[in-house]
């Protein structure tokens, strides 16, 4: 089965199993509440589309991975949900934190209601993301829930570890990129491996190829990120849709970036001064030069290869095999 | 047993199992997170006290009534942990959102750390309490584990839906008395009868029983948050270490003053004008005269009442008895 033809199935259902989440826990009284999640969720207010919702990655990992680990994925989709809710809670607060106005092209919650209110919605979301687990049971036994809830938990603890360091970087002055990696490891890493792992796990897998799985999500989370790093620096602003050099404009600490300034040379020294849209191109040249690129390519491709493996491992089979197939070289296999 | 007695053996086995369930998390390199993590439950960092780590009334209370109804608490302690440690993340959001600076004595989270950090310890320290709660496993099947999850998720999502109309009520312009007391019966209430219920569901008690136990500490709750309502304008300085009639100087919309702005009389001319520690006395002499210090201790009667019932409907037995009977007193019996 092709991916478009996976996703035009999954995705309403996954859609309408995180509304009846939502609609579940919802109080008879209660709107103002529910309707600022259901704006961030991309179902309500101003400027909604298909892209005010998000690519829905994640649930539709974890419901092919359930299909190609020989499960039901129509089992697994409190699950998806779950995974989809957690994200969306997690956005909420990085928002607040990051202090940034705008997501998907609509203003974030707490621009939207002010940042008490936002701050505590997302508390509601990760509230109610665990309820979605306690769905599982139409399907699956006790056992299993267990799992999946400390699992869920985790990963969330996880996430929050590599926010904390994340934040933490904007002010310390040496990063290292061992450090730099860790950070994308739960970042980015945790949510995609959470969703891998619990797929198989719900498919009734081994413990061994339920860690090929995690292993596949982990390094195709922290290829996805480095590739971005290098787009965010060196990539066409007319398919990034961001502007030229973007990341060096907004001196964010990125991994090609860590590894230029780790060699102290004269990509060092011009970052030590003002960077505008005027200079920034030689910024991008003086890094490339220093190796930075190759340097981060490198890197990108072998996490690429980790997760090819860990998949090749995993041996997904059965109908669902080209559809996971396709999902992972979204992934992998953009242009930089 | 007495209280005293029990709480001394008690506190520190809880407090044990709190900081174990933080270095279970914790990973071997990351310190800072878990320095304000220990910063704010009051194990660290300036002006550590007794006083620094609040009064444990929550824990005290699941493990009595696991005690008290037939079980062995020592198999609640992790569940106990868990609630201390849920009511503390809501606390660190808590103080971001109505942007406290003090807390037990010391500065708050997000004044020490930044508001990112701290909002972001904040979903951490909510992520650990879940662990906490896998720990059950020693001594529970997974059937009740399942429910302890859902019966804490539940919570916390009722414990937002109550700050959300807290916060939403600053600025409303007609906030009811039936809406105030949904509102505390969220933010009050919802983590007081978690602990009684979920203390009830470990000594393995019927659904009647539990139900029971749930309501007592529900309306015991109610009660306190009312009788605080009391004290925050008619208290004696001295004793509740606030100064005189607070509640009004910081124009909170506590219940008497709901019942008065509802009367639409004197009261609720005064209180669209400035209010100032030297008229403020009038204020509260007028809010007494037009009913609402009798109607507030009506309440507090009422649901300190539905708890006693509830309390004798439980019928808490055997040795642990007379210590959450002292508890509950000690919630019950203050002056005003």
């Amino acid at each position: 089965m092709r991916l478009s033809e996976f996703s035009n199935t999954a995705i309403p259902k996954i859609e309408a199993e995180m509304k009846d989440i939502l609609l579940s826990a919802k109080q008879a009284h209660d709107t103002s509440l529910y309707d600022m999640l259901s704006y961030h969720l991309g179902w309500s207010g101003e400027a909604v589309s298909r892209q005010s919702q998000g690519k829905r990655i994640r649930p539709l990992f974890l419901l092919l991975t359930t299909g190609a680990a020989g499960g039901d994925w129509e089992t697994s989709v409190s699950a998806a949900a779950t995974i989809e809710l957690i994200h969306n809670f997690s956005l909420i607060h990085d928002d607040i934190e990051d202090n940034s106005e705008e997501r998907r092209g609509r203003k974030t919650l707490w621009v939207r209601d002010s940042m008490p209110l936002a701050l505590n919605a997302g508390d509601a979301l990760f509230s109610i993301s665990f309820l979605g687990l306690a769905r599982l049971e139409k399907f699956h036994p006790n056992q299993t829930i267990v799992t999946a809830y400390s699992l869920i938990a985790e990963t969330c603890l996880t996430l929050t570890q590599g926010q904390h360091m994340d934040i933490s970087f904007e002010n310390a002055d040496n990063v290292t990129v061992d450090q730099y990696l860790e950070m994308i490891s739960g970042k980015t890493g945790a949510l995609l491996a959470a969703s891998t792992e619990l797929g198989a796990i719900l498919a009734g897998v081994n413990p061994e190829v339920r860690q090929h799985y995690k292993s596949a999500g982990l390094n195709l989370g922290l290829a996805f990120q480095v590739v971005d790093d290098i787009l965010g620096i060196w990539g066409d602003p007319q398919k990034t849709g961001k502007s030229a050099s973007s990341d060096l404009l907004s001196r964010k600490k990125s991994l090609p970036i860590l590894f230029g300034l780790s060699r102290s040379g004269k990509f060092s020294e011009l970052w030590d001064q003002e960077i505008t849209p005027s200079n920034v191109h030689i910024l991008a040249g003086q890094l490339k030069i220093e190796g930075a690129y190759d340097y981060a390519k490198t890197i990108a491709r072998q996490y690429t290869q980790t997760a090819l493996d860990a998949i090749e491992n995993a041996n997904p089979g059965g109908i669902y095999a080209e559809a996971f197939d396709e999902l992972v070289r979204s992934l992998t296999q953009r242009d930089y």
